[in-house]
């Protein structure tokens, strides 16, 4: 269990909308809505998507299943109403009846998703991770405990491995964390133990954000014994993250499933040590699946916890790439001149760390006194949209705060002073 | 120092030539010459190649060399015979002067290479490696002590690796070795102390046959504690070849040279165990530039014994191959089939491992009794050169006689049983 209700929830509320724009982001109606039906079971994305199409929203599905004789009329399939050449399906009667239930049951799944503090992340919102959308079939919602800005940064890697990791492995994944920390990246991994959960450590004892995307659901956190570091995770201004409904038991199924949406959420998957058939290699084809980098660290030949990477790297010769050592690794992904590029672990830059590319820009214009969303569309030529997204970012990060339609920096992003930048970069390797 | 004058040489004399078929294979005169020739300091292949264009054959240069006048016509302009177009240069009074004393001390460096048991291969002697023929500027001949079937093997792998390799290193070159010499392929390697040494010996104690491309004379030998591996590698059916006159010292610059007939001689090239800066990465270079294939075995991204290995790995991500595993190896090779073919290890078969293809099918067809060249001829469907070529190999090896134009069965092949070609395969891996 997340202690949500010992250490309580850093963001437990979900924000207010920054702004009613249309197409902006989705109300909270409708978001809940998107969590309620994504409880459904049997409802996956091409129903969803169908009903959705016939329906215009979520928060219709929800209407017509709780309206008299409604569970009845998702089952239909549609008037044909483009004329003869698209005549769409309706769901099946098991699952009409399951949204009439869930719509029935709608208040109680929204207090529980409120109760744990979770946000919900449509595919539609603009929280929602950009890595992600480029998958194929991305989770239609994910539910965020935290802060969703560590899986917008600049640079997110994950770092997988095997849940009995021998001591050099685990060494390893520490000291590849700590790098990662030091150029700004986020780190992604499963929360399971052995690898990943040295991985998620270690990046947060070197100051990092990580996103831990777990099998299971928020209440179910599994395994159990990583509750304390899935607090920490959040503490630290990162997230645990699910596409699973609070309350879905962790089962052999979800965790390949889980797998997709670790390698989807990063620019590169990196493998740690893995045994032959190890799930860190189901990872590892997703990001190759994805048009993903993927980097496996090698071993002797007789290493049973290295029999995997090299079974990976002699199969996909052409496309998993080796790791030679943690620089040249860092190098590989293209991060090495953060390592020594001034004003990325300046205070302002450090304090930005992990809200992600576009959220850092905004804060930066933040801290040198820009403050209304005029001027930052003006300083930053972006959209208005986007400047309102990164503005929530800063904002649950507890980086911003706006009153009367003038932004300020807050907090940490307060107390650094914009124009000591030039100090000595850290730089761990 | 080989030991040639305390065991002897297993073959001491140079074969007398099969046959007098006009260029089925160089005069044993034109070899010695060649041999002469390959002794002057400086006559690198561009000058040999223009001396033997102008004069037709390696002992018409060395006459031409030792008449009134000689030494002085070597070094003039070639008469533009075919017009002005083709202004041939001659080569430097230096190198002419060489060539003049080359030709007088010619007895003295001949009965030196008579008194050390080396066979003069050229390139253009059937016996000459044809892999190495297709090697950018093959060395125009080499020195061979032992059997060249050896290098004539269906399979030549070259096996390399660091002079300080670990046990772990060690056994792997061992176990390489001996699966290599199960499926019948020959090893070539450095002589060197560490995994060139491992995989010598290895091949020899797996009964297989081996070859030692060393980077000095043979009467230099180097390292010299390896003498005594050097003498088996010998009598057991391999060869020791060097590019070098017998009395050139080993120096830094004769190893990287050396190098490249290591991977020139074999299909592949396995780099066990390499440091940073090793010279097996060398050879590994010389196996892609040759556009031969190259494994390297990883090991922990921390050893240094792995560092060069893994470098080359990432620098050569699509082309440089690794091994995961001696059993994957293999079947990476092609050689997998050959560990579980029946006949492969049968008595004849295995008698006729490591005289390569060519040769190996002749000799099945002698063991069942095809006695002479135009039955071998009509059976292979063969040129006669190719067959005379392949029964010099055999008769080099101990394995055929022949008398008055027929062929027969000898030594080891006589005593094989062509019907007992269905017994168990060995396997090791």
């Amino acid at each position: 269990m997340l202690g949500v209700g010992a250490s309580g929830p850093v963001h437990a509320d979900p924000p207010a909308p920054v702004s009613a724009l249309p197409g902006a982001r989705p109300t909270l109606e409708e978001r809940d809505a998107w969590a309620v039906l994504a409880g459904v079971r049997g409802l996956g994305p091409v129903g969803f998507g169908l009903l959705l199409r016939r329906y215009g929203s979520g928060a219709a599905i929800l209407r017509e299943a709780s309206s008299p004789g409604g569970a009845r009329r998702l089952v239909e399939p549609e008037e044909a109403s483009q004329g003869p050449a698209e005549p769409a399906e309706g769901v099946s009667q098991a699952i009409a009846d399951g949204i009439a239930r869930a719509a029935d049951g709608a208040a109680l799944t929204i207090g529980r998703i409120r109760s744990l503090g979770l946000a919900v992340v449509t595919v539609e919102d603009p929280l929602y991770p950009i890595r992600l959308t480029q998958i194929e079939m991305p989770p239609h919602l994910i539910y965020v405990l935290g802060s969703p800005g560590a899986m917008h940064a600049e640079a997110v890697i994950a770092i997988v491995g095997t849940r009995r990791p021998t001591d050099a492995g685990r060494a390893i994944a520490a000291r590849l964390a700590a790098n990662l920390a030091a150029v700004g990246a986020s780190v992604v991994s499963g929360l399971a133990i052995g690898i990943d959960g040295a991985a998620h450590a270690a990046t947060l004892q070197a100051g990092g954000t990580t996103v831990a995307v777990i099998g299971s659901g928020h209440a179910k956190l599994h395994p159990r014994v990583h509750g304390r570091l899935a607090d920490a995770v959040v503490a630290s201004g990162g997230a645990v993250i699910s596409e699973l409904g609070p309350d879905v038991e962790p089962s052999r199924g979800t965790f390949p499933r889980r797998n997709r949406v670790i390698s989807g959420l990063a620019d590169a998957t990196v493998v740690i040590e893995a045994p032959a058939r190890s799930g860190a290699l189901i990872t590892a084809s997703w990001a190759l699946e994805q048009g993903r980098e993927c980097y496996l660290v090698p071993g002797a030949i007789d290493a049973p916890a290295s029999a995997g990477c090299l079974a990976f790297l002699r199969e996909f010769p052409d496309r998993a790439r080796i790791v030679a050592g943690i620089p040249q690794l860092i190098d590989d992904l293209g991060l090495a001149d953060h390592l020594t590029q001034p004003g990325v672990t300046s205070d302002v830059a450090a304090t930005l760390t992990g809200v992600g590319e576009v959220a850092g820009r905004i804060g930066r214009e933040i801290a040198v006194g820009r403050a209304t969303v005029d001027e930052l569309v003006a300083s930053t030529g972006w959209p208005v949209a986007t400047v309102l997204a990164a503005l929530t970012i800063l904002e649950r990060a507890g980086l911003t705060v706006g009153a009367h339609g003038r932004f300020r920096a807050a907090g940490a992003l307060a107390a650094a002073d914009p124009d000591k930048s030039r100090q000595r970069p850290r730089t761990i390797v």
